[in-house]
């Protein structure tokens, strides 16, 4: 058996990166750790956040992993660096790769960013897409609303177009022609976002899904071997909190039901 | 200077409490805590919650506090034995008051409460309800997304009626003629609540607001003498996580800028 693949996340949206992790490497196993007791971490400090990677990342070393994904854009935006430096195995965020992505998508070099408020007031998308190409305006607008939505499974109809409209409206107005979804829970409502943005602009619109992007980065960086000499990867899950609807929420963002599966309530 | 009143929650909603609080007893000195770091409580478990509104109390108590309020519901719901069993100083948490003023409110004995998923869930309402009148019957319905739009200052307008009318309608179904805001974020979309209601039902709905109900549930238990003979009380804030937003979001919830508070970041 292969060592897993480490992801971590605030909370249980970061199964949206471990099932699209899973979808492109189907053989790796994968740990996943939702740090469920302090989700979520967009209203905290840069210096809370950073201390909380680093206990997430840590634990997750006990398990022997060969790289570690940091699921949650919070983290990824302001613990990044700090976890490089202090791990001996590869730390894949979920910005770079959704930034490359985005600057690959761009024609007009005016991209959209969709993310919750800690995320935006980081600048951590703008960074990451300078670096990729400096000549590309970023347009970052907090979502908040879309975070409960997502929670709430309520991803069609008035009010998440409503919301959509409302969040939109700037990027619009700023003309871009590709939206990055910088929030593990934005991908669910994908359509509604996908259709308004259309809507507003009167042309097509690219929308990057950060976890796509960061599953698809993995597989350059692994070499699996040939995928049909090894048993399909598993997937173990570890919450810091196991609250009662548990189970529904997970399966949204896992896209399946949670029942078979190996989950873990760890102290941390 | 007489011993401050000790106010906790998970997060800063609950200085709609401490606002409650100071308008109906303006000479007491206030000493608020939001457990910022830590925020939402709803989300996580009971025994979770009893740890951390424990870790709340004691460091209040170590502002020598003649009283304890337990401006969360969630805590209210699943912590308050266990701290009245631990503290010597009386503790009142939001759900009693709460529920009280709304079996006096009712007259058709049916009441409807909205509150977070946890507060729900922990069915914590139903049971302070029956204690008062074993008559009356209670439909609890979660509403989720008012936290985001409470907190966002989006109050008023399409989206927060279309949520209310979908929170609202199972109540409107069970004939309720009473609707408890058992949530510290509500008390923002008191209004919007009000009016969709009444909408619904097509006659008068009796709203309570915790926060007030609370408030005016200490000023019995108070003997404050004349008022006329002391200053005004101060609010002194302890938050254990400093946001980036903390100032646009404690002054909607405090109803009034922050400017000149007393503001303390501390480690739990």
């Amino acid at each position: 058996m292969g060592k897993p693949i480490g992801i971590f996340d605030s909370g249980l949206g970061g199964l949206t990166v471990a099932r699209a992790v899973h979808a492109a490497l189907p053989a790796e196993n994968l740990v996943y750790l939702g740090d469920t007791a302090r989700v979520p971490y967009g209203t905290r400090s840069a210096q809370t956040v950073i201390k909380y990677a680093i206990g997430c990342a840590e634990r997750l070393l006990s398990f022997d992993i060969k790289l570690l994904v940091v699921a949650c854009n919070t983290a990824s935006g302001v613990a990044l660096e700090a976890l490089q430096e202090r791990l001996d195995i590869p730390v894949v965020g979920v910005i770079n790769p959704g930034a490359r992505a985005g600057v690959a998508a761009t024609r007009n070099r005016r991209i959209g960013v969709l993310a919750t408020a800690g995320t935006v007031a980081s600048g951590a998308y703008e960074r990451a897409i300078r670096v990729e190409n400096a000549a590309v305006q970023v347009f970052a607008q907090a979502a908040p609303l879309f975070v409960p939505l997502a929670e709430e499974g309520w991803t069609t109809g008035e009010v998440p177009r409503l919301a959509a409209q409302r969040y939109l409206q700037p990027l619009v107005e700023a003309d871009i022609d590709t939206i990055v979804l910088g929030c593990t829970h934005y991908p669910l409502l994908f359509e509604t976002i996908h259709d308004v943005a259309v809507e507003l602009l009167g042309h097509d619109v690219a929308i990057v899904d950060s976890a796509d992007a960061t599953a698809r980065a993995l597989s350059a960086l692994i070499d699996t071997g040939p995928a049909e000499d090894r048993g399909p990867g598993e997937l173990r899950v570890l919450v810091t909190d196991l609250p009662g609807q548990f189970g529904a929420s997970a399966s949204r963002f896992l896209g399946k039901p949670v029942e078979g599966l190996d989950i873990r309530a760890i102290d941390l």
